[in-house]
Protein backbone atom coordinates (compact mmCIF):
# COMPACT_ATOMS: atom_id res chain seq x y z
CA UNK A 1 0.00 0.00 0.00
CA UNK A 2 0.57 3.41 -0.59
CA UNK A 3 2.65 4.61 2.84
CA UNK A 4 0.19 7.26 4.59
CA UNK A 5 1.46 10.23 5.97
CA UNK A 6 -0.30 11.19 9.22
CA UNK A 7 -2.89 8.82 10.61
CA UNK A 8 -5.41 9.91 13.36
CA UNK A 9 -7.24 7.29 15.49
CA UNK A 10 -10.13 8.65 17.69
CA UNK A 11 -10.26 6.11 20.73
CA UNK A 12 -7.52 4.49 21.76
CA UNK A 13 -8.79 1.48 23.38
CA UNK A 14 -8.36 -2.39 22.13
CA UNK A 15 -9.51 -2.02 18.43
CA UNK A 16 -7.71 1.25 17.89
CA UNK A 17 -4.79 0.57 19.64
CA UNK A 18 -4.04 -2.42 17.83
CA UNK A 19 -4.96 -0.97 14.59
CA UNK A 20 -2.41 1.33 15.51
CA UNK A 21 0.41 -1.23 16.32
CA UNK A 22 -0.19 -3.35 13.19
CA UNK A 23 -0.35 -0.11 10.56
CA UNK A 24 3.19 0.88 11.95
CA UNK A 25 4.27 -2.42 12.27
CA UNK A 26 3.24 -2.90 8.52
CA UNK A 27 5.06 0.32 7.93
CA UNK A 28 2.02 1.81 6.16
CA UNK A 29 2.24 4.94 8.21
CA UNK A 30 4.42 7.48 9.13
CA UNK A 31 3.03 9.70 12.01
CA UNK A 32 0.17 8.26 14.43
CA UNK A 33 -2.06 10.78 16.50
CA UNK A 34 -4.72 9.71 18.87
CA UNK A 35 -7.73 11.52 21.00
CA UNK A 36 -9.37 9.58 23.75
CA UNK A 37 -11.64 11.32 25.92
CA UNK A 38 -9.68 9.14 28.63
CA UNK A 39 -6.46 11.36 28.89
CA UNK A 40 -4.60 8.50 30.85
CA UNK A 41 -5.68 6.12 28.70
CA UNK A 42 -3.55 8.47 25.99
CA UNK A 43 -0.19 8.94 27.91
CA UNK A 44 -0.66 5.18 28.22
CA UNK A 45 -0.66 4.52 24.55
CA UNK A 46 2.41 6.85 23.85
CA UNK A 47 3.96 5.32 26.68
CA UNK A 48 3.45 2.04 25.24
CA UNK A 49 4.92 3.22 22.04
CA UNK A 50 1.54 2.83 20.18
CA UNK A 51 0.71 6.08 19.13
CA UNK A 52 3.29 8.60 18.37
CA UNK A 53 1.51 11.71 20.03
CA UNK A 54 -2.04 12.43 21.78
CA UNK A 55 -4.16 15.84 20.47
CA UNK A 56 -6.04 17.43 23.00
CA UNK A 57 -9.13 17.21 20.89
CA UNK A 58 -10.46 15.07 18.20
CA UNK A 59 -10.77 18.48 15.79
CA UNK A 60 -7.11 18.51 16.76
CA UNK A 61 -5.95 14.85 15.68
CA UNK A 62 -7.94 14.86 12.77
CA UNK A 63 -6.35 18.24 11.32
CA UNK A 64 -4.01 17.37 8.58
CA UNK A 65 -4.16 13.97 8.70
CA UNK A 66 -4.51 12.00 5.68
CA UNK A 67 -6.57 8.83 7.30
CA UNK A 68 -9.04 9.20 10.24
CA UNK A 69 -9.90 5.82 12.24
CA UNK A 70 -12.68 6.58 14.72
CA UNK A 71 -12.33 3.38 16.72
CA UNK A 72 -15.46 4.45 18.70
CA UNK A 73 -18.48 2.20 20.23
CA UNK A 74 -21.19 2.40 18.12
CA UNK A 75 -23.00 5.47 20.04
CA UNK A 76 -20.59 7.52 20.04
CA UNK A 77 -19.55 7.71 16.37
CA UNK A 78 -22.04 10.69 15.63
CA UNK A 79 -20.44 13.17 17.61
CA UNK A 80 -16.86 12.10 16.67
CA UNK A 81 -17.73 12.24 13.21
CA UNK A 82 -18.81 15.66 13.56
CA UNK A 83 -15.91 17.03 14.74
CA UNK A 84 -13.81 15.23 12.03
CA UNK A 85 -15.84 16.74 9.81
CA UNK A 86 -15.03 20.20 10.55
CA UNK A 87 -11.59 19.55 10.91
CA UNK A 88 -10.44 17.53 8.26
CA UNK A 89 -9.09 18.42 4.86
CA UNK A 90 -10.73 17.42 2.03
CA UNK A 91 -8.32 14.78 0.54
CA UNK A 92 -8.81 13.18 4.17
CA UNK A 93 -10.14 9.73 4.31
CA UNK A 94 -12.23 8.18 7.42
CA UNK A 95 -13.41 5.34 8.24
CA UNK A 96 -15.10 3.95 11.70
CA UNK A 97 -15.09 0.08 13.60
CA UNK A 98 -18.53 0.22 14.76
CA UNK A 99 -20.44 -2.98 15.08
CA UNK A 100 -23.41 -1.63 12.89
CA UNK A 101 -23.57 0.09 9.63
CA UNK A 102 -27.23 1.39 8.51
CA UNK A 103 -27.92 3.95 11.38
CA UNK A 104 -23.53 4.61 11.08
CA UNK A 105 -24.09 5.65 7.62
CA UNK A 106 -27.44 7.92 8.32
CA UNK A 107 -25.45 9.59 10.80
CA UNK A 108 -22.45 10.02 8.97
CA UNK A 109 -24.27 11.49 6.17
CA UNK A 110 -25.67 13.75 8.13
CA UNK A 111 -22.13 14.65 10.51
CA UNK A 112 -19.71 14.86 7.68
CA UNK A 113 -22.21 16.20 5.04
CA UNK A 114 -20.07 17.19 1.68
CA UNK A 115 -16.97 15.24 3.14
CA UNK A 116 -19.40 11.96 3.33
CA UNK A 117 -18.30 10.47 -0.04
CA UNK A 118 -14.63 10.04 2.33
CA UNK A 119 -16.20 8.14 4.78
CA UNK A 120 -15.55 4.32 4.21
CA UNK A 121 -17.80 2.72 7.02
CA UNK A 122 -16.32 -0.59 8.19
CA UNK A 123 -16.35 -3.46 10.99
CA UNK A 124 -13.31 -5.39 12.17
CA UNK A 125 -14.45 -8.67 13.14
CA UNK A 126 -11.72 -9.03 16.10
CA UNK A 127 -11.99 -8.95 19.82
CA UNK A 128 -10.82 -9.97 22.38
CA UNK A 129 -11.78 -9.97 26.53
CA UNK A 130 -9.35 -7.80 27.76
CA UNK A 131 -10.07 -3.92 26.76
CA UNK A 132 -7.98 -0.97 26.54
CA UNK A 133 -5.03 0.00 25.04
CA UNK A 134 -3.18 -2.14 27.59
CA UNK A 135 -4.70 -5.34 25.84
CA UNK A 136 -3.96 -4.01 21.97
CA UNK A 137 -1.95 -6.32 19.68
CA UNK A 138 -0.28 -6.47 16.39
CA UNK A 139 -2.10 -9.26 16.01
CA UNK A 140 -5.68 -8.96 16.48
CA UNK A 141 -7.18 -8.52 13.00
CA UNK A 142 -5.18 -11.34 11.23
CA UNK A 143 -7.19 -13.32 9.59
CA UNK A 144 -10.03 -11.74 10.90
CA UNK A 145 -12.76 -10.91 8.17
CA UNK A 146 -13.15 -6.77 8.37
CA UNK A 147 -16.54 -5.79 6.46
CA UNK A 148 -16.74 -2.53 4.91
CA UNK A 149 -20.27 -1.11 3.37
CA UNK A 150 -19.50 1.57 1.05
CA UNK A 151 -22.46 3.76 -0.01
CA UNK A 152 -22.74 4.32 -3.98
CA UNK A 153 -21.66 7.71 -3.76
CA UNK A 154 -18.22 6.74 -1.63
CA UNK A 155 -15.54 7.32 -3.81
CA UNK A 156 -13.10 4.47 -4.80
CA UNK A 157 -9.40 5.77 -3.44
CA UNK A 158 -11.25 5.89 -0.23
CA UNK A 159 -12.46 2.46 0.07
CA UNK A 160 -8.48 1.33 -1.42
CA UNK A 161 -7.07 3.07 1.55
CA UNK A 162 -9.07 1.63 3.99
CA UNK A 163 -8.60 -1.90 2.51
CA UNK A 164 -5.37 -2.00 2.13
CA UNK A 165 -5.12 -0.48 5.57
CA UNK A 166 -7.02 -3.67 6.97
CA UNK A 167 -5.31 -5.95 4.82
CA UNK A 168 -1.87 -4.40 6.39
CA UNK A 169 -2.81 -5.22 9.35
CA UNK A 170 -3.47 -8.72 8.64
CA UNK A 171 -7.59 -8.58 8.35
CA UNK A 172 -9.65 -10.72 4.95
CA UNK A 173 -11.67 -7.67 3.92
CA UNK A 174 -15.41 -8.40 2.67
CA UNK A 175 -17.40 -5.54 0.60
CA UNK A 176 -21.19 -5.80 1.82
CA UNK A 177 -24.24 -3.22 1.37
CA UNK A 178 -24.72 -1.73 4.95
CA UNK A 179 -28.23 -3.40 5.08
CA UNK A 180 -26.61 -7.03 4.52
CA UNK A 181 -24.10 -6.26 6.70
CA UNK A 182 -26.90 -5.52 9.81
CA UNK A 183 -28.92 -8.56 8.89
CA UNK A 184 -25.85 -10.95 9.28
CA UNK A 185 -24.79 -9.70 12.21
CA UNK A 186 -28.28 -9.48 13.37
CA UNK A 187 -28.08 -13.09 13.18
CA UNK A 188 -24.75 -14.43 14.61
CA UNK A 189 -24.00 -11.69 16.96
CA UNK A 190 -27.03 -9.21 18.40
CA UNK A 191 -29.42 -11.86 18.35
CA UNK A 192 -27.06 -14.40 20.55
CA UNK A 193 -26.53 -11.76 22.73
CA UNK A 194 -29.82 -10.82 23.53
CA UNK A 195 -30.72 -14.61 23.87
CA UNK A 196 -27.49 -14.96 26.42
CA UNK A 197 -28.66 -11.69 28.07
CA UNK A 198 -32.25 -13.24 28.75
CA UNK A 199 -31.32 -16.06 29.63
CA UNK A 200 -28.77 -15.35 32.56
CA UNK A 201 -31.17 -12.04 33.49
CA UNK A 202 -34.41 -14.60 33.66
CA UNK A 203 -32.32 -16.86 36.39
CA UNK A 204 -30.90 -14.06 37.97
CA UNK A 205 -34.14 -12.72 38.65
CA UNK A 206 -35.47 -15.63 41.05
CA UNK A 207 -35.38 -15.99 44.22
CA UNK A 208 -33.76 -19.43 44.13
CA UNK A 209 -30.69 -17.89 41.82
CA UNK A 210 -28.03 -18.68 44.35
CA UNK A 211 -29.16 -22.66 44.00
CA UNK A 212 -29.59 -22.56 40.40
CA UNK A 213 -26.06 -20.94 39.37
CA UNK A 214 -24.81 -23.20 42.12
CA UNK A 215 -25.26 -26.25 39.73
CA UNK A 216 -25.03 -24.42 36.73
CA UNK A 217 -21.46 -26.11 34.68
CA UNK A 218 -19.64 -25.75 31.36
CA UNK A 219 -22.95 -25.31 28.86
CA UNK A 220 -23.80 -22.72 30.69
CA UNK A 221 -20.47 -21.31 31.41
CA UNK A 222 -20.20 -21.27 27.30
CA UNK A 223 -23.63 -20.14 26.53
CA UNK A 224 -23.72 -17.28 28.54
CA UNK A 225 -19.98 -16.39 28.11
CA UNK A 226 -21.48 -13.22 26.07
CA UNK A 227 -24.01 -12.22 28.27
CA UNK A 228 -20.77 -10.28 30.50
CA UNK A 229 -20.37 -8.45 27.51
CA UNK A 230 -20.55 -4.50 28.35
CA UNK A 231 -24.40 -3.65 28.69
CA UNK A 232 -23.64 0.02 27.33
CA UNK A 233 -22.44 -1.20 24.29
CA UNK A 234 -24.67 -3.82 23.57
CA UNK A 235 -27.73 -1.62 24.49
CA UNK A 236 -26.88 0.35 21.79
CA UNK A 237 -25.81 -2.00 19.08
CA UNK A 238 -29.58 -3.42 19.87
CA UNK A 239 -31.19 -0.45 19.41
CA UNK A 240 -29.01 0.73 16.27
CA UNK A 241 -30.06 -2.28 15.09
CA UNK A 242 -33.24 -3.03 16.21
CA UNK A 243 -35.14 -3.09 12.77
CA UNK A 244 -32.85 -6.26 11.44
CA UNK A 245 -32.84 -7.50 15.52
CA UNK A 246 -36.86 -7.82 15.71
CA UNK A 247 -36.79 -9.86 12.40
CA UNK A 248 -33.88 -12.09 13.94
CA UNK A 249 -36.00 -12.15 16.49
CA UNK A 250 -39.20 -13.34 15.28
CA UNK A 251 -37.36 -15.95 13.01
CA UNK A 252 -35.84 -17.27 16.65
CA UNK A 253 -39.05 -17.32 18.32
CA UNK A 254 -40.58 -19.25 15.46
CA UNK A 255 -38.18 -21.94 14.97
CA UNK A 256 -38.07 -21.81 19.23
CA UNK A 257 -42.11 -22.79 18.81
CA UNK A 258 -41.15 -25.70 16.34
CA UNK A 259 -38.57 -27.12 19.47
CA UNK A 260 -41.37 -26.49 21.66
CA UNK A 261 -44.20 -28.27 19.76
CA UNK A 262 -42.14 -31.54 18.91
CA UNK A 263 -40.83 -31.64 22.71
CA UNK A 264 -44.86 -30.93 23.95
CA UNK A 265 -46.05 -33.89 21.45
CA UNK A 266 -42.74 -36.22 22.86
CA UNK A 267 -42.03 -36.30 18.90
CA UNK A 268 -38.24 -37.54 19.88
CA UNK A 269 -37.88 -38.39 15.43
CA UNK A 270 -38.53 -34.82 14.91
CA UNK A 271 -36.40 -33.33 17.93
CA UNK A 272 -33.74 -35.68 17.03
CA UNK A 273 -33.98 -34.81 13.10
CA UNK A 274 -33.47 -30.78 13.96
CA UNK A 275 -30.64 -31.43 16.32
CA UNK A 276 -28.86 -33.72 14.08
CA UNK A 277 -29.40 -30.51 11.65
CA UNK A 278 -27.84 -28.59 13.95
CA UNK A 279 -25.22 -30.16 15.03
CA UNK A 280 -23.63 -31.24 11.54
CA UNK A 281 -24.10 -27.01 10.35
CA UNK A 282 -22.19 -26.47 13.52
CA UNK A 283 -19.66 -28.81 12.98
CA UNK A 284 -19.02 -27.80 9.14
CA UNK A 285 -18.96 -24.53 10.35
CA UNK A 286 -16.28 -25.28 12.94
CA UNK A 287 -14.29 -27.34 10.74
CA UNK A 288 -14.44 -24.55 8.24
CA UNK A 289 -12.99 -22.01 10.71
CA UNK A 290 -10.33 -23.84 11.77
CA UNK A 291 -9.33 -24.10 7.94
CA UNK A 292 -9.60 -20.47 7.56
CA UNK A 293 -7.42 -19.75 10.50
CA UNK A 294 -4.76 -22.42 9.69
CA UNK A 295 -4.33 -21.27 6.31
CA UNK A 296 -3.04 -17.54 7.70
CA UNK B 1 -15.06 -45.28 53.12
CA UNK B 2 -15.18 -49.43 53.46
CA UNK B 3 -13.72 -51.10 50.65
CA UNK B 4 -15.97 -52.38 47.97
CA UNK B 5 -15.07 -56.33 46.73
CA UNK B 6 -17.16 -56.25 43.37
CA UNK B 7 -18.01 -53.15 41.53
CA UNK B 8 -20.26 -53.61 38.20
CA UNK B 9 -20.13 -50.55 35.25
CA UNK B 10 -22.43 -51.02 32.79
CA UNK B 11 -21.45 -48.64 30.10
CA UNK B 12 -17.46 -48.57 30.14
CA UNK B 13 -17.65 -44.81 28.25
CA UNK B 14 -16.15 -41.21 29.66
CA UNK B 15 -18.24 -41.50 32.71
CA UNK B 16 -18.12 -45.01 33.84
CA UNK B 17 -14.56 -45.41 32.68
CA UNK B 18 -13.71 -42.22 34.40
CA UNK B 19 -15.30 -43.47 37.29
CA UNK B 20 -13.80 -46.74 37.58
CA UNK B 21 -10.19 -45.23 37.35
CA UNK B 22 -10.84 -42.79 39.93
CA UNK B 23 -12.32 -45.79 42.34
CA UNK B 24 -9.70 -47.99 41.64
CA UNK B 25 -6.77 -44.98 42.67
CA UNK B 26 -8.61 -44.35 45.96
CA UNK B 27 -8.09 -48.11 47.00
CA UNK B 28 -11.79 -48.06 46.83
CA UNK B 29 -12.85 -50.99 45.41
CA UNK B 30 -11.10 -54.62 44.51
CA UNK B 31 -12.79 -56.11 41.35
CA UNK B 32 -14.04 -54.00 38.38
CA UNK B 33 -16.01 -55.49 36.07
CA UNK B 34 -17.68 -53.77 33.01
CA UNK B 35 -20.26 -54.44 31.04
CA UNK B 36 -21.39 -52.35 27.15
CA UNK B 37 -22.77 -53.15 23.81
CA UNK B 38 -19.77 -51.92 22.36
CA UNK B 39 -17.19 -54.99 22.91
CA UNK B 40 -14.53 -53.72 21.42
CA UNK B 41 -14.59 -50.48 23.75
CA UNK B 42 -14.83 -53.57 26.48
CA UNK B 43 -11.14 -54.84 25.20
CA UNK B 44 -9.47 -51.41 25.39
CA UNK B 45 -11.06 -50.69 28.99
CA UNK B 46 -9.32 -53.97 29.73
CA UNK B 47 -6.02 -53.06 27.37
CA UNK B 48 -6.18 -49.69 29.52
CA UNK B 49 -6.38 -51.23 32.59
CA UNK B 50 -9.83 -49.10 33.59
CA UNK B 51 -11.61 -52.11 34.62
CA UNK B 52 -10.18 -55.58 35.48
CA UNK B 53 -12.50 -57.73 33.18
CA UNK B 54 -15.27 -57.39 30.71
CA UNK B 55 -18.42 -59.44 31.07
CA UNK B 56 -20.33 -61.26 28.25
CA UNK B 57 -23.47 -59.02 29.50
CA UNK B 58 -25.38 -56.85 32.17
CA UNK B 59 -26.93 -59.65 33.92
CA UNK B 60 -23.27 -61.06 34.43
CA UNK B 61 -21.47 -58.24 35.14
CA UNK B 62 -23.75 -57.25 38.12
CA UNK B 63 -23.81 -60.92 39.50
CA UNK B 64 -21.74 -61.15 42.78
CA UNK B 65 -21.21 -57.02 42.73
CA UNK B 66 -21.52 -55.21 45.87
CA UNK B 67 -22.32 -51.80 43.52
CA UNK B 68 -23.92 -51.73 39.82
CA UNK B 69 -23.10 -48.53 38.15
CA UNK B 70 -24.97 -47.87 35.52
CA UNK B 71 -23.32 -45.20 33.02
CA UNK B 72 -25.66 -44.71 30.46
CA UNK B 73 -27.32 -41.96 28.51
CA UNK B 74 -31.07 -41.76 30.44
CA UNK B 75 -32.93 -43.40 27.40
CA UNK B 76 -31.12 -47.30 27.83
CA UNK B 77 -31.07 -47.33 31.83
CA UNK B 78 -34.48 -48.64 32.30
CA UNK B 79 -33.77 -52.04 30.26
CA UNK B 80 -29.96 -52.15 32.09
CA UNK B 81 -31.80 -51.68 35.20
CA UNK B 82 -34.43 -54.68 34.31
CA UNK B 83 -31.36 -57.20 33.81
CA UNK B 84 -29.67 -55.68 36.92
CA UNK B 85 -32.22 -55.96 38.81
CA UNK B 86 -32.76 -59.77 37.24
CA UNK B 87 -29.11 -60.29 38.82
CA UNK B 88 -28.04 -58.49 41.55
CA UNK B 89 -28.03 -59.93 45.09
CA UNK B 90 -29.97 -58.38 47.67
CA UNK B 91 -26.98 -56.55 49.14
CA UNK B 92 -26.18 -54.75 46.33
CA UNK B 93 -26.46 -51.28 45.72
CA UNK B 94 -26.92 -49.83 42.49
CA UNK B 95 -26.67 -46.33 41.30
CA UNK B 96 -27.01 -44.41 37.68
CA UNK B 97 -25.46 -41.14 36.16
CA UNK B 98 -28.22 -39.95 34.13
CA UNK B 99 -28.77 -36.09 33.47
CA UNK B 100 -32.64 -36.55 34.35
CA UNK B 101 -33.60 -37.76 37.64
CA UNK B 102 -37.48 -38.03 37.84
CA UNK B 103 -38.51 -40.07 34.69
CA UNK B 104 -34.68 -42.60 35.66
CA UNK B 105 -36.79 -42.73 39.15
CA UNK B 106 -39.93 -43.98 37.67
CA UNK B 107 -38.52 -46.72 35.42
CA UNK B 108 -36.01 -47.66 38.40
CA UNK B 109 -39.34 -48.00 40.76
CA UNK B 110 -40.75 -50.24 38.33
CA UNK B 111 -37.51 -52.01 36.70
CA UNK B 112 -36.11 -52.93 40.03
CA UNK B 113 -39.35 -53.53 42.20
CA UNK B 114 -38.37 -54.91 45.35
CA UNK B 115 -34.79 -53.84 44.76
CA UNK B 116 -35.72 -50.34 44.29
CA UNK B 117 -34.80 -49.53 47.94
CA UNK B 118 -31.18 -50.61 47.55
CA UNK B 119 -31.04 -47.94 44.23
CA UNK B 120 -29.84 -44.31 44.25
CA UNK B 121 -30.62 -41.95 41.28
CA UNK B 122 -27.16 -39.75 40.62
CA UNK B 123 -26.12 -37.44 38.25
CA UNK B 124 -22.32 -36.27 38.51
CA UNK B 125 -22.04 -32.71 36.59
CA UNK B 126 -18.58 -33.37 34.32
CA UNK B 127 -17.38 -33.91 30.88
CA UNK B 128 -15.63 -33.10 28.22
CA UNK B 129 -15.90 -32.78 24.57
CA UNK B 130 -14.26 -35.82 23.82
CA UNK B 131 -16.22 -39.70 24.74
CA UNK B 132 -15.18 -43.10 25.07
CA UNK B 133 -13.31 -44.77 27.46
CA UNK B 134 -9.71 -43.39 25.93
CA UNK B 135 -10.79 -40.08 27.51
CA UNK B 136 -11.65 -41.27 30.78
CA UNK B 137 -9.17 -39.80 33.32
CA UNK B 138 -9.38 -39.98 37.20
CA UNK B 139 -9.70 -36.65 37.48
CA UNK B 140 -12.78 -35.84 35.72
CA UNK B 141 -14.93 -35.35 39.10
CA UNK B 142 -12.57 -33.90 40.88
CA UNK B 143 -14.48 -30.66 42.31
CA UNK B 144 -17.18 -31.66 40.65
CA UNK B 145 -20.43 -31.38 41.79
CA UNK B 146 -22.35 -34.54 42.02
CA UNK B 147 -26.13 -34.76 42.70
CA UNK B 148 -27.92 -37.70 44.54
CA UNK B 149 -31.59 -37.58 44.64
CA UNK B 150 -32.76 -40.32 46.93
CA UNK B 151 -35.94 -41.16 47.27
CA UNK B 152 -37.85 -41.51 50.80
CA UNK B 153 -37.64 -45.59 50.38
CA UNK B 154 -33.99 -45.68 49.59
CA UNK B 155 -31.87 -46.52 52.21
CA UNK B 156 -29.62 -44.73 53.86
CA UNK B 157 -26.59 -47.48 53.65
CA UNK B 158 -26.95 -47.54 49.94
CA UNK B 159 -26.68 -43.73 50.09
CA UNK B 160 -23.92 -43.54 52.11
CA UNK B 161 -22.40 -46.06 49.59
CA UNK B 162 -22.42 -44.26 46.32
CA UNK B 163 -22.04 -40.85 48.44
CA UNK B 164 -18.23 -42.06 49.27
CA UNK B 165 -17.66 -43.37 45.92
CA UNK B 166 -17.76 -40.23 44.92
CA UNK B 167 -16.33 -38.23 47.06
CA UNK B 168 -13.46 -40.97 46.92
CA UNK B 169 -13.59 -39.67 43.45
CA UNK B 170 -13.26 -35.94 43.97
CA UNK B 171 -16.69 -35.25 43.62
CA UNK B 172 -19.03 -32.92 46.06
CA UNK B 173 -22.11 -34.55 46.54
CA UNK B 174 -25.21 -32.74 47.18
CA UNK B 175 -28.63 -34.60 47.82
CA UNK B 176 -31.77 -32.86 46.40
CA UNK B 177 -35.14 -34.40 45.34
CA UNK B 178 -35.65 -35.53 42.08
CA UNK B 179 -37.92 -33.06 40.75
CA UNK B 180 -35.46 -30.08 42.45
CA UNK B 181 -32.80 -31.74 40.44
CA UNK B 182 -35.01 -31.57 37.34
CA UNK B 183 -35.96 -28.35 37.53
CA UNK B 184 -32.68 -26.79 38.10
CA UNK B 185 -30.98 -28.53 35.46
CA UNK B 186 -33.94 -27.68 33.05
CA UNK B 187 -32.83 -24.17 33.74
CA UNK B 188 -29.05 -24.29 33.61
CA UNK B 189 -28.79 -26.75 31.07
CA UNK B 190 -31.25 -28.54 29.25
CA UNK B 191 -32.92 -25.07 28.23
CA UNK B 192 -29.73 -23.47 27.17
CA UNK B 193 -28.61 -26.39 24.75
CA UNK B 194 -32.41 -26.19 23.53
CA UNK B 195 -31.77 -22.38 22.91
CA UNK B 196 -28.49 -23.06 21.32
CA UNK B 197 -29.72 -25.64 18.91
CA UNK B 198 -32.38 -23.82 17.69
CA UNK B 199 -30.56 -21.00 16.95
CA UNK B 200 -28.34 -23.07 14.65
CA UNK B 201 -30.81 -25.06 13.51
CA UNK B 202 -32.39 -21.34 12.35
CA UNK B 203 -29.24 -20.30 10.63
CA UNK B 204 -28.53 -23.92 9.21
CA UNK B 205 -32.35 -23.56 7.39
CA UNK B 206 -31.82 -20.38 5.18
CA UNK B 207 -30.73 -20.44 1.48
CA UNK B 208 -27.93 -17.90 2.54
CA UNK B 209 -27.23 -19.86 5.69
CA UNK B 210 -23.37 -20.19 4.38
CA UNK B 211 -23.06 -16.15 4.00
CA UNK B 212 -24.38 -16.11 7.26
CA UNK B 213 -21.75 -19.04 8.96
CA UNK B 214 -19.22 -17.30 7.38
CA UNK B 215 -19.26 -14.18 9.16
CA UNK B 216 -19.86 -15.81 12.53
CA UNK B 217 -17.22 -15.11 14.93
CA UNK B 218 -15.99 -16.08 18.64
CA UNK B 219 -19.83 -15.15 20.12
CA UNK B 220 -21.16 -17.16 18.28
CA UNK B 221 -18.57 -19.98 18.82
CA UNK B 222 -19.13 -20.01 22.65
CA UNK B 223 -23.40 -19.76 22.46
CA UNK B 224 -23.88 -22.89 19.62
CA UNK B 225 -20.79 -25.22 21.69
CA UNK B 226 -23.56 -27.12 23.00
CA UNK B 227 -25.84 -27.66 19.70
CA UNK B 228 -22.27 -29.36 18.91
CA UNK B 229 -23.58 -31.91 21.61
CA UNK B 230 -25.49 -35.60 20.92
CA UNK B 231 -28.61 -35.23 19.00
CA UNK B 232 -29.71 -38.50 20.69
CA UNK B 233 -28.45 -38.08 24.14
CA UNK B 234 -30.47 -34.69 24.22
CA UNK B 235 -33.16 -35.51 22.28
CA UNK B 236 -33.77 -37.77 25.36
CA UNK B 237 -32.88 -35.63 28.15
CA UNK B 238 -35.60 -33.32 26.64
CA UNK B 239 -38.54 -35.79 26.41
CA UNK B 240 -37.15 -37.34 29.87
CA UNK B 241 -37.58 -33.57 31.46
CA UNK B 242 -40.60 -32.49 29.52
CA UNK B 243 -42.31 -30.68 32.19
CA UNK B 244 -39.95 -29.10 33.58
CA UNK B 245 -38.41 -27.80 30.27
CA UNK B 246 -41.27 -26.39 29.33
CA UNK B 247 -41.97 -24.52 32.50
CA UNK B 248 -38.52 -23.03 31.77
CA UNK B 249 -39.44 -22.36 27.90
CA UNK B 250 -42.19 -20.51 29.23
CA UNK B 251 -40.66 -18.40 31.59
CA UNK B 252 -37.88 -17.70 28.61
CA UNK B 253 -39.83 -16.88 26.21
CA UNK B 254 -41.76 -14.03 28.97
CA UNK B 255 -37.90 -13.02 29.62
CA UNK B 256 -37.34 -12.80 26.09
CA UNK B 257 -40.53 -10.73 25.10
CA UNK B 258 -39.62 -8.31 28.04
CA UNK B 259 -36.22 -7.67 26.31
CA UNK B 260 -38.19 -7.41 22.64
CA UNK B 261 -40.14 -4.87 24.11
CA UNK B 262 -37.51 -2.85 25.62
CA UNK B 263 -35.50 -3.09 21.92
CA UNK B 264 -39.26 -2.21 20.38
CA UNK B 265 -39.82 0.68 22.19
CA UNK B 266 -36.20 2.08 22.17
CA UNK B 267 -36.07 1.71 26.08
CA UNK B 268 -32.08 2.30 26.08
CA UNK B 269 -32.06 2.64 30.05
CA UNK B 270 -34.60 -0.62 30.79
CA UNK B 271 -32.45 -2.60 28.39
CA UNK B 272 -29.64 -1.60 30.09
CA UNK B 273 -30.71 -2.27 33.33
CA UNK B 274 -31.16 -5.64 32.16
CA UNK B 275 -28.15 -6.45 30.85
CA UNK B 276 -26.13 -4.74 33.53
CA UNK B 277 -28.08 -6.81 35.81
CA UNK B 278 -27.18 -10.18 34.01
CA UNK B 279 -23.58 -9.15 33.31
CA UNK B 280 -23.30 -8.76 36.98
CA UNK B 281 -24.59 -12.07 37.90
CA UNK B 282 -22.64 -14.02 34.63
CA UNK B 283 -19.64 -12.16 36.48
CA UNK B 284 -20.56 -13.26 40.21
CA UNK B 285 -20.98 -16.75 38.97
CA UNK B 286 -17.79 -16.67 36.95
CA UNK B 287 -15.98 -15.66 39.76
CA UNK B 288 -17.63 -18.10 42.40
CA UNK B 289 -17.05 -21.32 40.28
CA UNK B 290 -13.20 -20.26 40.02
CA UNK B 291 -12.63 -20.17 43.86
CA UNK B 292 -14.59 -23.58 44.07
CA UNK B 293 -12.22 -24.64 41.62
CA UNK B 294 -8.67 -23.51 43.39
CA UNK B 295 -9.84 -24.05 46.15
CA UNK B 296 -9.65 -27.71 45.63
Amino acid sequence: MRRLGRVAIVGVGLIGGSLAIALRRAGAVTTIVAADRDLQALERAVALGVIDEGAGSVTEAARGADLVIVALPVRAIGPALHDVGMAVESHAVITDVGSTKGEVVRIARQELRERFPRFVPGHPIAGREASGVEAATGDLFRGARVVLTPETDTETDAVDTVRACWEAAGGRVATLTAATHDRIFAAVSHLPHVLSFALVSEVAARSDAAELFSFAAGGFRDFTRIAASSPEMWRDIALQNREALLEELDRYEARLAVFRTLIERGDGPGLERLMAEARSARHAWSASVRRTVSSE
